[in-house]
C-alpha cells in the first residue's frame, strides 16, 4: 500500500494576514444599498448606528483588495485556523469515479462551523467601538453560537434571537450558547414590536431568519452602546469567511492541483464566498476558468428561482433595501432541518456575480441532501451538517457527471459544518419520515408578484 | 503583541508506526487474567472464541515493547490524526497561573473521542480473522459510535448494547450509531439472559456497563462468525490509546517543555493508559520524575476508594478474573453525566502501576467537573464532553496550587472528547438542577464486603 496524504495541514504562521475583498476586482460593481426611504445609496454614516465604524467601513469598501486582519482576530483563529484540507478518498471510493474530491473541513471549529470566522472580527470591532451589548439572529443556531464565544472572549454581553422552529428543532444550540453565556429568545417573541406585530397575525408562526433579524435590529436600537452582528448576507461577512479559500488556495497547491469546480452549500451566502471568492480572483484577473456551484434548498431557491430586485433583508424592512435575488422579504420557507439555508435572498455580491455569468446555482432536495449527507458520514466518518450536505450532494452530481464522461476532473467544497448537533434530522431521515419539501413554480411566482406589489 | 503558537501540528508522516506495549518495561507485571472456574492463567486460546486471534496476542504480550500499527489502520487514522497539541493561553489567563498547561485534543476525531484509536484496529482484526459481525457495549455513546464508523470502514455488522440511562439522555449518540449503520439495543434488554435476569428483579435498572458487557458477549457467544469487542480496561485498549501519548511526547519537544505532570480522566483505563504510558515509559526506564494523575467521579471512584481484588469484568460474571482496583462487579453508579466513567473496575496494568505508586487518583465531584467544563468552554471555546471535565478540573486544581507555590510547572491534559452531544448535561448544570452525586464511604465499604464474600 502506498501511504497516501488525506490531510492538508498549514501551520499558524500561514494563517492569512489579510481578508480579500472581491469587490476591488469586480468590473460590474455591485449596486449600492439603498435607503428606503429617500432611494438614495446608503453611506457609512447611515451604518453606524447599528454596526461598528470598521465594518460599516467594510460593508461599503470598493477599493481595497486586501484588508488586513487585527491580530487580536489572528490569536483567536488560532484556535482552529488554518482548518485542514481532505481528500476524501473514501467518498471517491464509494462513487468509483475518476474525480478527485477535495473538502475544506470548517467542522473542526470548536462551534462547529465556518461562523466563528466573522463572528470573531465581528465581535472584536464592536467592543472597539465602545460596545457593550451586540444583538443578532440565528437560525439553525450555527451563527448564534459562534457569536456566543466571540462575544465572551471579547467581553460583550449578548442577546440572540433564534428562529423558533430551530428553538425547538435544536435544544442542544441553545444549551452551547447559554453555556458560552448568551441570552437566547425564540422568534417572533412578544419582547419586540416586530415579533408582536407578527405573533398577533399568525399565532403559530414558525419563524424565519428574516424575523429574528427585524428583534435583533430593534432591540439594538433601542438599547445603549448595543451594536447589532449579521451571520450572512452582508458583503463584511463575506470578506471575513475569505479565509477558508485564501487558505484553501494555498494547501491546493501543496496537493499540486488546480480545482475546475468549487462548491458551497447557499443560504446568504457566507459559507459559499468564503470558499469562491479566492479562487474566483484569478477568474476576474486572469481569466481562469473554473466553475462555482451554489447549492441551495429546493425549498428556497432564490438564485435558481428568485428575481433579482432591491428588498429588505428582513421581514419588518427595518433594513436598506439591498440588490438581491430574492423570494420576496416575507417568504416564509419551508421547516427543512438545514435552518441556516431558509433565507429569503442572496448577498449582492453574489448576486452580482450571478448576473454576469461568473457563478452557477442548483437546487437541492432535503432527501437527496441527506442521502448525500449519510454517504459522506459513512465513507468519510464525518457527519455533515444539514447546511453542508447540499454542498456534499452537488459534489457527488459533479464526480458523477465526471464517471459519465470518463474526465478527470478536481473537485472542491465547503464543509461548512459537522451535524453533531442536527441528529434528530438523521434520526428522521433514516426512519423514512422525511418530508422532501420544495416548491412548486406558482407558489413562487405568487409570492413574487406579492413582493414586487410592495416594493413598486 | 507577539503572535504566540496554540496549536503543535504533526504531518500524517508523524503519525507513529507502532503502538507502545508498557508491560514490557514494568518490572512489577501485571497479575494474570484468571479463569474463574479453575482459577489458572488465562491463554491465548481461551480468549479466541471471543477476541479476534491478534487482539488475544497483544492482550497477553508481555514481551515486545512495540507493536507495529497495521497500514490500514494509519491510513483510517490519518482521517483525524495525528490530532493537535494545544497550549490552553485561554485558561491560563482565566486562572491567572503561572503554569504551562497543554492539552492534546482528541475531540477533533470526526466521532467526538479517542475511542476511535482503538475502535479502527479491533475491526480490522476482526475482519482479518473472519468475522462477519461484531456486538458491543456503551456507556456514553463515545465507545459505541466509534465502532460504529469503523465496523462500517472494514465491512462489519455490529450490534451495540448501550446502557439505559444513556440511551435515554443522549439519544443523538443512539442516532449517530444508527447513521454510521450500527444496530443499537438499550441494555438491560430483554435479548439476552442477563438482561432478562437484571430485568426481572430490577425493571427499573438504568444499565451499567458490567451489565451491557454482560449482554454483548452473551450474543456475540451465540452469533456464528461473531467476536466481542471491549472499549476500554483491557490491555490491548490500552495499547491502542498510546498513540495519544506518542503524539504528544513530539509535540511537547517541539513546544520545548516537558510535562511535569500528565492527567487523564478515568473511568476504565483507555484514555488515561493513552495519554500517560508514552511518557511513562521515561518514568520506568530512566526514573524521570513525572506525576501521573487519574481523574475519577467521586460517585464512582475505584482507585481512591476500591479494593484491589480479582474481579469480574461484568456484571453477570462472563469474564475472566481480572486483577483490578474495583467496587464490585454488581456495583450500581449513580447516574452521572459523565456516562463513560461509570464503570466498577480499572483495567489491570493501570491497577498495577497504582499499587506501586507510579501513578495518582483523584476523585472529583459531578458539579466540580462541569464548573470546569464550563469555564474551559469559555476560555478556550471547546465545550469538553462530561468525562474530560474530570481531567480538566484535576488541571485547574494543579495549576491553583502551582499559583498559590508561585512555581512555573508544565501541565499536560487530555481532552478525550468535546461535550457537543451532552448538552442537556450542561443544561442541567446551568440551570442550577446538577445533582451532585457522591459516595458515602459506608456504601463503597458495604459493596465491596459483599464482591469479596462472593469472590471467595
Amino acid at each position: 500500500m502506498t501511504a497516501k496524504t488525506k490531510k492538508i495541514l498549514l501551520n499558524e504562521t500561514e494563517l492569512p494576514t489579510s481578508w480579500y475583498n472581491i469587490v476591488a476586482d469586480m468590473k460590474t460593481k455591485p449596486l449600492p444599498m439603498l435607503n428606503p426611504a429617500t432611494k438614495q445609496a446608503v453611506s457609512e454614516e447611515d451604518l453606524y448606528p447599528l454596526f461598528a465604524r470598521e465594518l460599516a467601513r467594510q460593508e461599503l469598501n470598493q477599493n481595497d483588495t486586501w484588508i488586513e486582519i487585527p491580530d487580536a482576530v489572528r490569536e483567536q483563529y488560532k484556535i482552529y485556523r488554518p482548518t485542514p484540507l481532505v481528500r476524501a478518498y473514501g467518498l471517491e471510493k464509494a462513487l468509483d469515479t475518476p474525480a478527485h474530491i477535495y473538502f475544506k473541513n470548517e467542522s473542526v471549529s470548536p462551534v462547529g462551523s465556518h461562523k466563528l470566522n466573522s463572528a470573531l472580527p465581528q465581535a472584536y470591532y464592536c467592543k472597539q467601538d465602545g460596545a457593550t451589548n451586540i444583538t443578532t439572529e440565528t437560525g439553525a443556531g450555527q451563527w448564534g453560537t459562534a457569536l456566543s464565544f466571540a462575544a465572551k472572549v471579547f467581553g460583550l454581553e449578548l442577546a440572540v434571537y433564534m428562529v423558533k422552529i430551530s428553538y425547538e428543532q435544536k435544544p442542544y444550540r441553545r444549551s452551547l450558547m447559554q453555556t458560552w453565556g448568551a441570552q437566547v429568545i425564540a422568534s417572533p417573541s412578544m419582547s419586540t414590536k416586530a415579533g408582536r406585530k407578527i405573533l398577533t397575525a399568525q399565532p403559530n408562526y414558525q419563524g424565519s431568519l428574516g424575523t429574528a433579524i427585524s428583534e435583533a435590529i430593534e432591540l439594538a436600537m433601542q438599547t445603549p452602546n448595543c451594536k447589532y452582528a449579521l451571520g450572512s448576507v452582508l458583503n463584511h461577512v463575506s470578506l471575513h469567511q475569505t479565509v477558508i479559500g485564501l487558505e484553501a488556495e494555498k494547501q491546493m497547491e501543496l496537493a499540486g492541483e488546480y480545482p475546475d469546480v468549487v462548491i458551497g452549500c447557499f443560504g446568504g451566502g457566507s459559507n459559499f464566498s468564503g470558499i469562491c471568492f479566492p479562487f474566483l480572483r484569478h477568474s476576474l484577473r486572469e481569466g481562469r476558468k473554473t466553475r462555482y456551484i451554489a447549492a441551495e434548498p429546493a425549498s428556497c431557491p432564490k438564485l435558481t428561482h428568485g428575481v433579482f430586485e432591491y428588498d429588505f433583508g428582513d421581514e419588518s424592512g427595518y433594513t436598506p433595501l439591498l440588490p438581491m435575488f430574492t423570494l420576496g422579504h416575507n417568504f416564509a420557507p419551508s421547516n427543512i432541518h438545514a435552518g441556516g439555508l431558509r433565507y429569503h435572498g442572496a448577498g449582492s455580491i453574489v448576486s452580482q456575480l450571478l448576473r454576469d455569468g461568473l457563478i452557477e446555482a442548483v437546487d437541492i432536495k432535503q432527501l437527496e441532501s441527506f442521502e448525500a449527507g449519510v454517504l459522506f458520514a459513512r465513507s468519510e466518518g464525518i457527519v455533515p451538517a444539514p447546511e453542508s450536505a447540499h454542498a456534499i450532494a452537488a459534489a457527488i452530481n459533479e464526480a458523477l457527471k465526471a464517471k459519465e464522461e470518463g474526465k478527470r476532473k478536481t473537485i472542491l467544497f465547503n464543509l461548512s459544518g459537522h451535524g453533531l448537533i442536527d441528529m434528530s434530522a438523521y434520526d428522521q431521515y433514516l426512519s423514512g419520515n422525511m418530508i422532501n419539501y420544495s416548491l412548486e413554480k406558482e407558489d413562487i411566482e405568487k409570492n413574487i408578484e406579492k413582493i414586487e406589489k410592495q416594493l413598486r
